[in-house]
């Protein structure tokens, strides 16, 4: 047996922990510097019913900003300490935007949030107590997820670390009256070989400076003198997994910034560029009208993106194709895509976006507690956002949204569209109390993306446009959305700095 | 022997390495893809000398752009993409502006500057030749250095990565009718226990990086509910080494962080903040009047910030005072400082800025190949910026200016206003052609510093100004020499967004 014998007799770790108190000259606590207790949390409390909301995205950051802190202590509680804009995230990618302006940090001078920056890692509904596992200097902040951060170790293990962690403070009970589970999902990669670690994502800030960090150095390494012209084809042939609009919009941005910008710093080197969109699917962009689709589809292919469906990939490896395997990237060897259909090519980089993954708290910490559903995984609800349990009841004071969660009997998308109506609908309900009387509905408002050129396409019911109409209300509505008067200004003034004097290409 | 026969057969790398061609079929050119000819450089050339700047500080970047394109080819060998705006690198740590606003890319489209980003490996003045290692994906991009980055290898271990790299195209050979040797210093650290692995730095745009993602994370982990008010004690006592420009603005900035935003988004743990400047030295910012260096001590005591001078370093460690020594910072442990006047002090972070170390290159690349001067280690000059040898000769077309250089006669200090009037002098006298008929004479415009809190020290012959004309003086004059108009339209955006809507505290 691999386990301390201590560990194991330390107990269960929900029962007492928040209850104890260390003396203060006690050995340990001198050594960790760490009390167990949350006390602060509660002397704030007056009164108020608790909110922990679980998660900082669409779903999670808009409810809690709109609970009324005169009947709420709203809780937020992320590994990560702001808000992401997700549809700017691609422009920040290739720098027609800075980072910051999609982000909105949680704690702010303008709202009552509380904010403790932490992973969820258990829940008990009957006690009404979550464990949150501290990640302040969390390495992986700011990057998207392929998997259970955890996956690497056994039951027991984990067990043991658990016990560690509660000892040091690193986790810690907190209760709640109410829950929000808006915990999100994380990036599917179907276990393709080799993706999880050499693809690129993009779903968090942290992705976005990734992508256009080893996006600028392609061309600095291509441009290199002693690059050969059949490395530099291969470094600046980026791929792009996955027809939906990320991927799209994605090969849109880097289409603008190779035809505005690198066409006039690396004036050699562009002839070498290629992009292709690789999708299993017989058509991209699936959620548009066929006509928009195609028009999209027919503007790529005119300005030379090569579209790829009912493409497979096989595996993405380090390393130029025919070259044996590598651990680790050295000099400029770029990466090898392998293809069902086409067998290996050489590529400077791949930016992989297809899909959700349930996040492993929904299907680890909750299995058994909740009603699942049987597609996404995702926990699922009533029409009023209460879990729903196994056997049909609603766990009490538990809600779920967001990319999570699944309302019975629809088929609502997982958008920031619905995550943000099922948000703003909830936050009303708990503020005048009336949830009982109500059921929420989505109104589809439309769905948007960019496709380059100044180009767009926009489709709501009765309406299809596209063109550069379509790419103004596309600006106009984001600008519109943004949440801070911080982001409503410099957004804006990026666009123009941008359109007037080139993107920056500094990496660091 | 380590050394394989092959590599010691290989012979001098210089001598021949840059006419071989290998035919495009041969083995390694497929494995590698790398060619080993700067041919497309060759091809531009046109007839003009070719320049060669070594570094894109303050003397490169500026030098390089302001020589006259139709008479030289300037060519830009650096290891980082762009230029910093040193002046505003402690702004953007605290978030007073955006990283990107202190910095140019040396590729422009409004320059004909060419570009490789790399390192000067060696220099041969007899064949005008120069072995350059690229340095694309150097992991220590956009940081600070603090020793030679092959001081872990011996002679003989360096000598066949040589070879290595040659064969790789990683390292290659470029030749130049004109050198300008600018690359600057490194970060002294006087060898103080841990400080190279424990401080923070405040050199280049990664380090502000760094710096900033650490403040405010110091932060949150004093914001968890499980970290006792000791724990939060250490973590947000700020230590800053160094009482010159650098260190006080930081500690400045800093200062202003915590009074303008802080107070408001984390108001329970003000109280807890505490900010020390040590310096070894019995007063700081020794370039000012006693006067003004008088004014701004009293300024700081007012502010609370604690200036400690005559006070020695001794270590720098991971983790809690009394708590045994750490290899990882793990959990909310910050950092030890131990001081020879006052023991262990426990502490969150520690700023260090305590002059300049002379970069390997000159120490090593260069030794014996040029006069250097006895106190700095920097290259001798004459008044015309010329390398001087060791017989008080003249190096043939090698210029040498920047913190790496000293002029013979002249005590100029090693400060960015030096080093872009050389560049400036320098590059005048290029484009004309008339060096013999001039030398280069110094013209102080003044020192400048931020003290904090809408405050500043500004002195120049026959004014000494304090207070907050000073401040108005010190925007003012960085806005004006700021570079591009890009940063010229950000830069007061910034200073207005973030003091109507404070400064942006996400982390990524």
């Amino acid at each position: 047996m691999l386990l301390p014998r201590r560990a194991v007799l330390a107990g269960d770790t929900f029962s007492s922990r928040s209850s104890i108190r260390l003396p203060s000259k006690c050995i340990w606590n001198t050594l960790q510097k760490r009390g167990i207790t949350i006390e602060s949390l509660d002397s704030q409390r007056n009164n108020r019913e608790r909110v922990v909301v679980l998660g900082s995205g669409w779903a999670g950051y808009s409810l809690a900003r709109d609970l009324d802190s005169k009947k709420y202590q709203a809780v937020v509680v992320s590994p990560r300490s702001y808000f992401v804009f997700t549809p700017l995230l691609a422009s920040t990618s290739v720098g027609t935007l800075e980072f910051r302006t999609a982000l909105e940090p949680v704690r702010s001078r303008r709202t009552k949030v509380e904010f403790f920056q932490g992973w969820a890692d258990a829940v008990d509904f009957e006690s009404k107590k979550l464990s949150i596992e501290e990640a302040v200097e969390d390495p992986w902040q700011g990057r998207s997820l392929t998997g259970d951060r955890h996956e690497d170790e056994s039951q027991v293990e984990r067990a043991h670390e658990k016990q560690t962690q509660a000892k040091k403070g690193q986790l810690f009970d907190m209760t709640y009256d109410k829950l929000i589970i808006a915990v999100g999902c994380y990036n599917q990669t179907f276990n393709t070989k080799g993706v999880k670690e050499n693809a690129f994502f993009l779903k968090d800030v942290g992705d976005a400076r990734k992508i256009r960090n080893r996006l600028l150095s392609c061309f600095e390494e291509a441009a290199l003198p002693t690059t050969s012209d059949e490395m530099r084809k291969q470094l600046l042939n980026f791929a792009v997994v996955g027809g939906g609009p990320t991927g799209i919009e994605w090969s849109a941005e880097l289409h603008d910034l190779i035809t505005e910008d690198m066409k006039k710093l690396y004036p050699d080197l562009v002839k070498h560029v290629h992009i292709t969109v690789y999708d299993v699917a017989p058509t991209v962009l699936s959620m548009f009208d066929e006509k928009l689709a195609k028009y999209a589809m027919n503007h790529f292919k005119r300005e030379g993106i090569s579209i790829k469906t009912s493409h497979h990939v096989e595996e993405l490896r380090i390393g130029a194709p025919g070259q044996e395997q590598k651990k680790i990237r050295d000099d400029a060897t770029g990466y090898t895509i392998k293809l069902k259909e086409e067998g290996e090519i050489g590529i400077g980089m791949c930016v992989w976006s297809t899909g959700l993954m349930m996040n492993p708290f929904v299907a680890n910490a909750l299995a058994g507690k909740v009603k699942r559903d049987e597609k996404s995984g995702g926990i699922m609800t009533n029409g009023r956002l209460q879990a729903k349990t196994e056997n049909e009841g609603i766990v009490p004071d538990v809600y779920a949204l967001g990319d999570c969660a699944m309302m019975e009997d629809t088929s609502y998308p997982a958008t920031a569209q619905v995550a943000s109506q099922k948000a703003g609908w909830l936050a009303k309900r708990l503020n005048k109390r009336d949830i009982e009387q109500n059921v929420f509905t989505y109104k589809d408002l439309g769905v948007m993306a960019y496709i380059g050129n100044s180009k767009g396409l926009f489709q709501s019911s009765g309406a299809d446009i596209s063109g550069r109409v379509a790419w103004f209300i596309w600006r106009g509505a984001y600008l519109a959305k943004s949440v801070s008067w911080r982001n409503r200004m410099l957004i804006p003034m990026y666009w123009f700095i941008n359109w007037a004097f080139g993107r920056d290409i500094s990496r660091f």
